[in-house]
């Protein structure tokens, strides 16, 4: 039996080189950027008015002049004008290009028109005030956002501005969830007393919707033929199978030896970890295919895909950072395995600015109701008994 | 001039009471549960067989039985077995109803099997151990899940559970996000020196998908019958109208008089905030539509968006609480003017468990590409002039 740390270290050995691929702006968010953006211009393009108002040469306030004859209008979105007499000004509206011969802004706000004229209202004008200038924000050819970034609104701002309606972005693998068990009916049919309907697979596949995966779904029974035939289809049509079920001590766990004599090698089986210990690991060097074998209990399968999972996804997608949380254990907990224990929280911000996560443990990893209840994962480590309250500890959260 | 805490009143007075839809849960997540999700068998629907192992009764153990004939096995998915021999057992596997006459499990990794006989390698076997009792997590009947909930990847395996391919959910509205300016050319286009192409329609569809609204683009120039004619058409075709540009003292910034032309009750215009300040707020009593024109700035514009519509769509969809996040302030910061100062920061967790919001101010509103640096916004409250490291404030983030 192996570590949690030891086991996401032998995940992430076996990340996939995922190339590029090209997403639409529409639906980019979520994604992974696999190109820099570059400023195609300067950021502003133009030394860019930044309030309405009127613009005049600063020396002629400087001088003591306070009425300013209006020559005319610079609109947004018009060809530059030009100021013709330095002791006049120039109307201009926010985003229009300042006009040549003038250097300063004074905001409607600050002034009132009558007669043809401007005329100031306040004492104080500084130089060269309320433009944008040409450049201030990034220069022509700059990076303003490297690839490996996972995607917001704001880089699609970004990509649009540069005239992008395209992204490199790195390609999702293709995924499989498959569910195994006698036990399991379709959740359109209504199940004996002795069955229960499949619901991993609806989990892991909205859990890796939020990561931009698109899964597809099976089942196996529980039968030895079946699963050696559908699992040799899943190894070629999917580059990561994940298995929920069928991988503990029980007579018809057949899947680590049906996935071993299909060529796949066992990189690790059992990790001291509560819950999810019987975790399973593989690739098949050959198809370069990864395989993530969970326990089939909901909770021991919801945690490891947000554990283990989704740091082998981003670190595959070539993210250059995923953000670690941490929380702060509301109240004492007394674990006495020598296991990590990932610990269902309910979490809050407090008005301390900390995350607090409440424990809300749950009768154990069957107990599906629990996971609508909590919020995350707290990563309590082995090697003690006693988790005190204020302590802090790694989060994982689904919400 | 109002404040922020007032514009979000009046804006919270004017939510929509969205009706009811259906979503398949292959897209549900992201949407608001309008229905309770009920048990509709006890959580476990029998008792359930939680170790692999083999099931006896616990009277015999007490008798001081160490070795136990094993008669049969009973499988998850499979009819409920009986024990017959009161001093023998049954092989039960994970997910199994737990035999008739039997009341206790005891693990393989506890015992050793040889001639058909299980053995126990251990002395402390508690009666009842390794059974989740049926209903142990829930009752038939029972509220799992209430209306009003954010639904998350957990929901959806609660759903799967409970047999529901189709969630009732809240209707999304209609949206129209609007940019408005001469200065603006398509995002395919090559701009000439004064223009700039079109980017606040793209980052605020895509901060809205995140939101599950798919928000349609249009475009307004800066002409005042065009502007009437096409604002008509979009009250008429849509439920949440978000303007950006226009709404501030240019010459050109038609929006507010053409909007009130129309029909549209100003609730109010300029908010005490940097950025964004000019927001402008209506309503259309007769149509019931719902109005943001928000100032052109990117920054502005993606700031009024996360702080004033999200909390909107949220309410107008029956969420239940939408969770506050605070973050300590890493810096002192000044701000002079008399408005809240939403300030770009970047958002880490450090290792006392608190969100710590380094300010990355940029270079202003127009400031775009700063956005892809920044991670949130931090709600600095008017009031004050100097903000100490330390102090902690209201975060509102988009990644």
């Amino acid at each position: 039996m192996i570590t949690v740390e030891e086991a996401n270290a032998i995940i992430l050995a076996q990340t996939m080189r995922l190339e590029t691929d090209w997403a639409p702006i529409a639906t980019a968010v979520g994604r992974i950027l696999a190109e820099d953006l570059v400023a195609d211009r300067d950021f502003p393009p133009f030394d860019r008015v930044s309030m309405d108002g009127i613009a005049i040469r600063h020396a002629s306030f400087a001088a003591g002049q306070f009425h300013f004859p209006i020559e005319g209008v610079a609109a947004a979105g018009a060809p530059q004008v030009s100021l013709n007499d330095a002791t006049a000004c120039l109307e201009v509206m926010t985003g229009a290009m300042l006009p040549l011969h003038t250097d300063t802004v004074i905001r409607y706000e600050d002034l009132t028109i009558a007669d043809g004229e401007a005329r100031l209202t306040v004492t104080d004008v500084k130089a060269g005030q309320n433009i944008h200038r040409q450049g201030l924000d990034r220069l022509k050819g700059e990076v303003i956002v490297p690839a490996g970034r996972l995607i917001s609104a704001a880089e699609i701002g970004l990509a649009a501005t540069l005239g992008k309606s395209m992204l490199r972005v790195r390609r999702l693998p293709k995924v499989a969830v498959v569910v195994n068990g006698n036990e399991l009916v379709g959740i359109g049919e209504e199940p004996l007393p002795y069955q229960i309907r499949q619901s991993n697979n609806y989990a892991l596949r909205a859990l890796m919707s939020r990561w931009g995966v698109q899964a597809d779904m099976e089942y196996l029974p529980d039968n030895e033929d079946i699963i050696a035939l559908q699992l040799r289809r899943m190894l070629d049509q999917y580059e990561v199978v994940v298995l929920c079920g069928g991988v503990s001590k029980g007579k018809f766990d057949f899947l680590p030896a049906s996935l071993e004599k299909l060529g796949v090698s066992r990189l690790f089986h059992r990790v001291a970890q509560r819950p999810g210990q019987p975790f399973w690991f593989g690739i098949h060097p050959d198809l370069n295919r990864v395989i993530f074998a969970f326990p089939g209990n909901p909770v021991s399968a919801f945690m490891n895909t947000i554990r283990y999972f989704q740091p082998w996804l981003y670190a595959s997608s070539g993210l250059n950072t995923l953000p670690a949380l941490h929380a702060v254990l509301a109240e004492e907990v007394n674990f006495k395995p020598d296991l990590t224990y990932f610990m269902q929280v309910k979490v809050h911000s407090d008005t301390d600015g900390r995350l607090i996560a409440t424990p809300l443990q749950g009768k154990g990893s069957g107990d599906l109701a629990n996971l609508t209840d909590a919020d995350a994962f707290l990563e309590l480590p082995r090697g003690k008994e006693v988790y005190q309250a204020g302590e802090v500890f790694r989060l994982w959260g689904y919400r």
